[in-house]
């Protein structure tokens, strides 16, 4: 498997000194009509080759969109396929990610390392070539796409680290993200939002190409879609041009243009034909996601006027043209290390290495935030406080909330604050968290930033399609969800996460983290800093914590170890294992149980499960014990704590939705006080 | 607890007969310009009152919407308080939820079961006043609201259902579906696709006040929402209005003009200021969240008006307007009953009792396709053909998809189908799933209709929200997700669900139901219908599964018990839990263990967790035995199963993403073949 350097933070610049050309840089590269036609052609017979070799696939789209894309790979975008990670790049997004057989075969005509072996694994165990295109998997593949929309979104991620990055840097920065998305992708909610971001940002880097061919999985737009697409895209500000998506002049044209609007993200509506160039299937549905078979396969190449002897063919010329292209686009990639090297020095270098390489995460140590002990701060408090420092120290740290950051507590005086067409490290989503979540993937994606979201944790629903494909993809994604458990109160069960932790640990490579205080809030943060394979969720409180005073107590970096003994006797009767903010109640408890009782209560502050899994069988035994009594105390369903307590342990845990109330009602009707616990485990002891 | 008749099949008509008034109904009943300024200052200080004695919640909608809410209550809705569950009622959705104070003074003062005492008790433990507007708790509110854009799209699946009902039984289903929503739920992608289809389906009945008051919880829209509204809401083909929401004949005006409107939606947008008639805090965001406290009240009382000497203070005036108001409604109350009971009669009356009493499950049991033993489809396919008889058996049966009706098998022939502007019984949303489960669950909240969503299972994430909401709220939507797993073979892991069992399993009140055959897909759905108090979600297969020859062995119907035994010898060495695709595999496995081993191999066929905990100790002690050895044997992640199988069961299962391979790959891969099996448990009883 293809192994790629660490994305977020990927160095972009190989250092080397390239032989370089001074000339101007030429957009438009010498490729004529004619060899546009022989390319389209070729990733027609192609595409319909790779879907039928495996036997599932979607050839509608790639055949449907070949000429843009030949369009774009040849003489629109900028790249170098022997440097996939140069940060001047133009991007590319295949929002309609079902159409990844066009992908694979632009990447391996353009010279990536995809050969046409791998062309032929296509949807084959362990291949380059799965069946929707995945990040960190395949070279040249920007994101991982296939649930509609989720592209879309993402590439205004990328267009915002664009835009920041340019204005650190300058001019150095100035590449365009391109994207074709679907009628598919037009639906979905997550592109409206992402689109209204864009559109309120003026992110003119933007440049999408709709593949509207009017037809979906259950037939003609039609049955369900009659928007007018392009005046919608107005409303959001965004500019909107209406094209033959055939039309090879057309394309080049429309992207040129848009490419002239600074002010405004482009819509390109490119008309096309689904299956376009097919014998019998275009326009129809039903070459959308099923091989076109062998006979409709050579009537079609018999009518593009492709050999149909063989499958898999790629006619020399065209080799040699992508060849030619190549060295062309070379000498765009070399003339801009030139540029790198006589710009980005000294000081500025000094910058872009701490965009590009990880964090000292001991040096922040240092800067981070104390917090007195006995005293009391909830941890979403105590969040922004970490915040304040991440901010001033770390000059790549970006993030925002879907309008809740008084709440979320993610505002931080003096940063640059993103609105009226301005980006800055203080993004404003407004109240969309589904786009929120993928925009952020989106500037994952793209590298040289750490960036975070935040909302309230029940919230978290709205997002759960990118969160997911942030732990797919392993990108550093930081959620920051406040509110964590009924003692939001009042607010009521529609604003009570309940199983919202249950769920989150649900998701493979996310790792979950609900500190007990100010200080796990801390660490919880490092851990999240420091991880670089995969996303974290911090899930804070919004009631006063007390912070923990570790007099006599293990550290809260133990917190790395996912759970770890904060209060204990020489011998125990029984065992705690307790989160967030109802370690400091089990705590009060054990005292209380010991004094009265007699009764010794070990307590184990289990912040992050998944840490936790990664430590040695003798480290969990250790702190769990064997054949303890064990009692689990979390404010949320108890489904999977069975995993650490056995099934017979007993479980103060929120098993049904919650209640609007107040807070102290709320503990007590569902028994998260130091008394009721007392009463309960006493009872149990008995 | 106020408590409600149910409401997907309540019954409207209340079946006395009512003096009435044969006078022609009178739309704009007599309530003066000064009449609703007295309202609606009395709203104003009321709704001050019930947030600043709660100590909690959000006064700045409610006094910015004050004065469109006193024209719709006494103008424009036609409702009877006394009688909340008439068919015929005008809907009001509070789609910015968090304006309840605004929706309870509404309700008390139009004369709804909600005293000035449960005002006081706004936010209390257990009172009829929660935080958010929930469904089946306070008489009168028609949806749960509060996380944004729910409401917006409950509203499109009321109108949605009003038009079917309509179309089924004449004009004496003519009313409107109102909605007041906010800055944020214009933000939500939800709101977005429910708009888009509201328009394609033409539905005339929605009129919807858009409370722009530019103000979000970070302050100004101009920080993240600069879209035209307007413009966006013409392109999915609105009727868009824009108005001075505190001037009272421009809100009357605009209302009767979109009523005029029969061809499309209409948008109201009303120009507000958030905190209207407050004494500091009009337009500003920190009237949004907190109580305004005692001495901004005091003075914003005197600046309009009102007494301020005591709180909760309604004058008798008011009172005695809506006294006036109730008699009039009460006219075209009592004159709709004389219509109903003219118009729906004999056959009609018969049909019009179908929709709402609960189906005949027995009855309909007949009806229900019967599978060959030992032949073999798909769950998905098995279901398909028992929604072919729920059509015809059930005239107020209806669902549809998110695009992906081919797969989900939710197709079925010569039914009135949705599309271009016409509400048939199988919808097509489009490729919009988050809309979906909320127009699902608007139609469930207007009652007289069962009906379904399908989608694939993975892109349940995609309408998470609504199925949380429908969960707390009790209604019986019902989902259809098929591709339940890795099984989905080559389009890879953004297409496999691994962890969705258990993330759905977490929702609190939603039954998980996963069948093992079509025989059990027939009892699932058979249970889905019977459930009346919540939602239910029915996991199918991609691939084909043998219909399990039931000869010596348990039927089908111990669905309904959550858990059977399946496979059995008169002792049993080890049990196997398992679900959906892999039973079979365990019989197969077990089978085999038995000929070739002597190992006696109990098989629980598991298809839901909610029905089996529901059973009796004892019962739950005889299926799962006690000290036994166990395997579980489950496509997905094994979260939670510990609860069943003990924290030492072995676990097959799937606990991390899937792969892009096709199906027999994926199978051994992953070791979910009878071989693989077998050898595993061998070895474990080695």
């Amino acid at each position: 498997m293809y192994n790629f350097s660490k994305p977020a933070l990927s160095p972009g610049v190989p250092g080397l000194s390239f032989n370089f050309n001074n000339e101007k840089m030429e957009k438009n590269m010498p490729v004529t009509s004619d060899e546009l036609k022989l390319i389209a052609r070729t990733v027609r017979a192609l595409s319909m080759d790779i879907v039928q070799k495996a036997n599932s696939g979607h050839p509608g789209m790639p055949l449907g969109c070949a000429d843009i894309a030949s369009v774009l790979w040849t003489k629109i975008m900028n790249y170098n396929s022997e440097d996939t990670s140069w940060v001047n790049r133009d991007r590319f997004i295949l929002s309609a990610g079902h159409g990844s057989a066009l992908l694979y075969s632009m990447l391996h005509l353009s010279g990536y390392s995809l050969t046409l072996d791998d062309l032929k694994k296509f949807r084959q165990m362990g291949s380059l070539t799965p069946g929707h295109p995945e990040f960190r998997h395949t070279p040249g593949v920007e994101t991982t796409t296939g649930p509609l929309g989720q592209g879309f979104a993402n590439g205004v991620g990328m267009a915002i680290a664009e835009n920041l990055l340019s204005g650190e840097f300058g001019d150095i920065i100035d590449h365009y993200i391109y994207a074709i998305a679907g009628d598919g992708c037009m639906m979905e909610g997550v592109t409206s939002e992402a689109a209204s971001i864009a559109g309120h940002l003026k992110l003119g880097n933007l440049i999408y190409i709709y593949d509207s061919n009017r037809i979906t999985i259950e037939g003609s737009t039609d049955l369900a879609f009659s928007e007018n697409v392009g005046k919608r895209f107005e409303s959001y500000n965004w500019h909107v041009q209406e094209i033959d998506g055939h039309n090879f002049a057309e394309i080049e044209t429309s992207i040129l243009e848009a490419q002239k609007v600074k002010d405004k993200p482009s819509l390109i509506i490119a008309r096309t034909v689904i299956a376009k160039g097919s014998a019998c299937m275009e326009g129809s549905e039903e070459s959308h996601g099923a091989p076109l078979g062998e006979k409709e396969i050579k009537a079609s190449k018999e009518k593009l006027g492709c050999s149909c002897e063989t499958s898999f063919d790629v006619p020399e010329e065209v080799y040699s043209i992508f060849k030619r292209v190549k060295n062309e686009k070379k000498k765009v990639y070399d003339s801009w290390q030139m540029k790198f090297n006589s710009k980005i020095k000294n000081e500025l270098k000094e910058k872009w290495d701490s965009f590009f390489t990880r964090p000292d995460i001991e040096k922040l140590r240092n800067h981070l935030p104390v917090f007195e002990k006995g005293s009391k701060i909830a941890t979403r408090a105590a969040s922004g406080k970490v915040l304040e420092t991440l901010y001033k120290e770390l000059p790549n740290f970006i993030g925002g909330s879907a309008d809740l950051a008084p709440s979320t507590k993610t505002m931080v005086k003096n940063i640059s604050e993103s609105g009226n067409g301005k980006v800055g490290r203080i993004l404003h989503y407004g109240v969309r968290e589904n786009a929120m979540g993928s925009i952020q993937n989106g500037i994952a994606y793209y590298g040289g930033f750490i960036n975070f979201s935040a909302t309230f944790f029940v919230f978290m629903d709205y997002m759960r399609p990118a969160v997911r494909l942030a732990a797919l993809s392993g990108l550093q994604s930081i959620y920051i969800y406040t509110h964590d458990s009924i003692f939001v109160g009042e607010d009521g069960p529609t604003h009570q996460p309940v199983e919202h932790l249950a769920v989150s640990r649900a998701i493979p490579n996310l790792n979950v983290i609900r500190p007990c205080d100010a200080d796990e809030t801390v660490e919880a943060w490092i851990a999240a800093l420091a991880r670089d394979n995969g996303p974290t969720l911090i899930v804070l409180s919004r009631q006063n914590l007390p912070v923990i005073d570790r007099t006599g107590r293990a550290s809260a970096k133990d917190l790395v170890k996912g759970g770890y003994i904060i209060h204990d006797y020489d011998t125990h009767d029984l065992v705690i294992l307790s989160t967030g903010s109802e370690v400091h109640l089990s705590i009060g408890a054990a005292v209380r149980l010991f004094t009265e009782k007699g009764i010794r209560t070990r307590v184990v502050s289990f912040p992050c499960w998944e840490l936790f899994d990664k430590q040695s069988e003798s480290y969990k035994k250790d702190i769990l014990g064997t054949g303890n009594k064990t009692v689990v105390i979390e404010a949320g369903i108890k489904m999977g704590w069975e995993k650490y307590a056995g099934e017979n342990a007993v479980f103060i845990t929120v098993d049904e939705f919650g209640k609007s109330a107040p807070e102290a009602d709320i503990a007590d009707y569902f028994g998260f006080t130091i008394n009721k616990i007392f009463e309960r485990i006493v009872k149990y002891m008995a």
